[in-house]
């Protein structure tokens, strides 16, 4: 079967692999309807995130389970199911507490020696713990909205929740990419009166106001805490998304967020703790929260309120290519020409 | 009268200065009876925090009001007051809040043109924001465990609070001054299971002790992660309280917090942000969470139990000295001979 590999910096290639198969009875193997290449990937795209050349890529999809290993209860084939970006047992300590990423015995797709969710199938281990099993015969569309539920809208859910985004309150979020947006969502779901969407690119600002941004800034660093000090009375946000992962970002973010409020960060550091001015933490108690999202812990509701037209993220996707346009998505994502590419096998 | 006056590192002098007079009509005067010398006026005897040559030191006090300007409402001459080691003015949107360190007319004691705490007396802005009433006629053990409310104990709650100290939770506090070992009774008080102190100062573990803990770490860095793991069956504790303030114990602190654990830090952050390890908590789902701890707001709970016998914070001052002795107070402070010096002008 087809299936993206990555051998290095801007090396990704569509190859013929092996076709998966059962090797743990709590696997299943699915067959992938529908994927799409996150801006996670993009670091290992450019290099910075180092991989083994061979591994597979790709951790967000959606699809149709084609056979289950004799050890899973709540899954038979033909069931539609949708992953969080990790696999997880669903009965260790920290899955019972819902921190699933925090798994004793959990894994992120696209690891050395496990599949990845940019092909045909795969394999995926612990499915019982992982997979949330959808209704059937949902439209495209309806399953594209579900797909942006694997990380995106878990992601910016996670750092809306983190950030202490709540009904009433006033929002900012650094970074105008697929979770950043997502962020605007969730907080605008979690009843957020003001939202702040900080980014410069003018598409996505469109979306950002769909998603319920009520203020936007293209405006970066010294410049851009000016503006949201001037926008907040000159107090700040009471919550601050971080969905970028730079020094900058997360100074920018914890410079706009309100005395006693928080940063809910969910970019992927890559750099150092630079960016993290302790000293205005200290001075303000700004608390610094997030991490790495348990997308399974949010799925059930999130897909609740998708499958009930009441949540809509399938905007941040602007793209649509087969398997084998997936190396120029990825070209597509890195040089900014595209938001989001969705992948069909 | 006679106060502590700061003229460089190392240099405290004890000098006649001016009798405190009332300048606005919402300060008050307070004849100091009881007063302390705090771990962070160490920074500032050391020469890490600049001060001018001149100013006042000194923020922790007990007292009596002995004049009070026409628009204080809650106090008057010879009522017995505590103050936290800021003031506030009680009526501003963060005040109101509870977030009295962030009090748009608030500041510290000891700033350019304010009162010490250490001295004779001193004037007390926004008195009736800032001060508790306690009632008359309290023995000195009595006031000394309320004196401890002014600083140490509130911030080592805070920090408690911060990192999610509760019922039933491992809590582990990195540091064994006052505030660690008030952290450590903090996180007692708030129904911790096990609680773990990392310092190697004898005299202080067996206050530790004394206030709860279960367990001691006497090592230091990489080894003293190592033990908090080993004694938490490998996760860490559910909540760590980090009361130092250098890269070195911010980083331990990250590391013994369990996934999804937070870091209420209260140690005044002396360097950088390099201690942060914005990668683990990233990974793990670590809080950063604290700052300057808002003592105003603890105050009224922690003094019920103080006056209920509950909570007896005083075995932190092992050392008394008249106002003559505060330059020696500081001396055995900084070369760790006294934990805590208690002042009785």
């Amino acid at each position: 079967m087809l299936a993206a590999v990555i051998y290095g910096a801007y090396d990704i290639r569509m190859e013929e692999v092996a076709d998966p198969a059962i090797q743990l009875p709590t696997d299943v193997i699915v067959r992938v309807t529908q994927a799409c290449i996150c801006g996670s990937d993009l670091w290992a795209y450019q290099g910075v995130a180092k991989r083994n050349p061979g591994q597979r890529i790709g951790h967000e999809f959606v699809g149709v389970v084609e056979e289950a290993g004799k050890d899973v209860k709540d899954l038979k084939r033909g069931d539609t199911v949708v992953a969080p970006f990790m696999w997880s047992d669903g009965k260790c300590l920290y899955c019972r507490e819902g921190l699933y990423t925090s798994c004793i015995d959990g894994g992120f797709w696209g690891q050395p020696d496990s599949d990845g969710g940019q092909g045909e199938a795969l394999r995926v281990p612990h499915a019982d713990g992982t997979l949330v099993k959808i209704p059937e015969g949902l439209d495209h569309q309806t399953m594209t909205k579900i797909l942006a539920l694997s990380d995106v809208m878990g992601t910016g859910h996670h750092a809306a929740i983190q950030a202490g985004a709540r009904k009433g309150a006033t929002v900012a979020v650094v970074g105008d990419g697929a979770v950043g947006l997502c962020g605007v969502l969730a907080a605008k779901r979690l009843g957020a009166e003001r939202i702040i969407s900080l980014g410069r690119h003018e598409a996505r600002a469109r979306i950002a106001t769909a998603f319920g941004a009520t203020d936007l800034i293209p405006q970066r660093g010294e410049e851009a805490i000016v503006r949201v000090k001037e926008l907040t009375g000159g107090q700040g946000a009471h919550a601050v998304i971080e969905a970028v992962g730079t020094e900058q970002s997360m100074h920018t973010a914890i410079s706009i967020a309100r005395d006693g409020g928080a940063v809910g960060f969910v970019g992927v550091p890559h750099g150092g703790s630079q960016g993290v001015d302790i000293r205005q933490m200290f001075n303000r108690n700004v608390s610094l929260k997030g991490g790495v999202a348990p997308a399974r812990r949010y799925l059930p509701d999130l897909l609740r309120d998708v499958l009930a037209g009441e949540l809509v993220p399938s905007p941040v996707f602007d793209r649509t290519v087969g398997l084998d346009g997936v190396p120029e998505g990825y070209a597509a994502m890195n040089d900014r020409t595209a938001l989001k590419v969705l992948v069909l096998p």
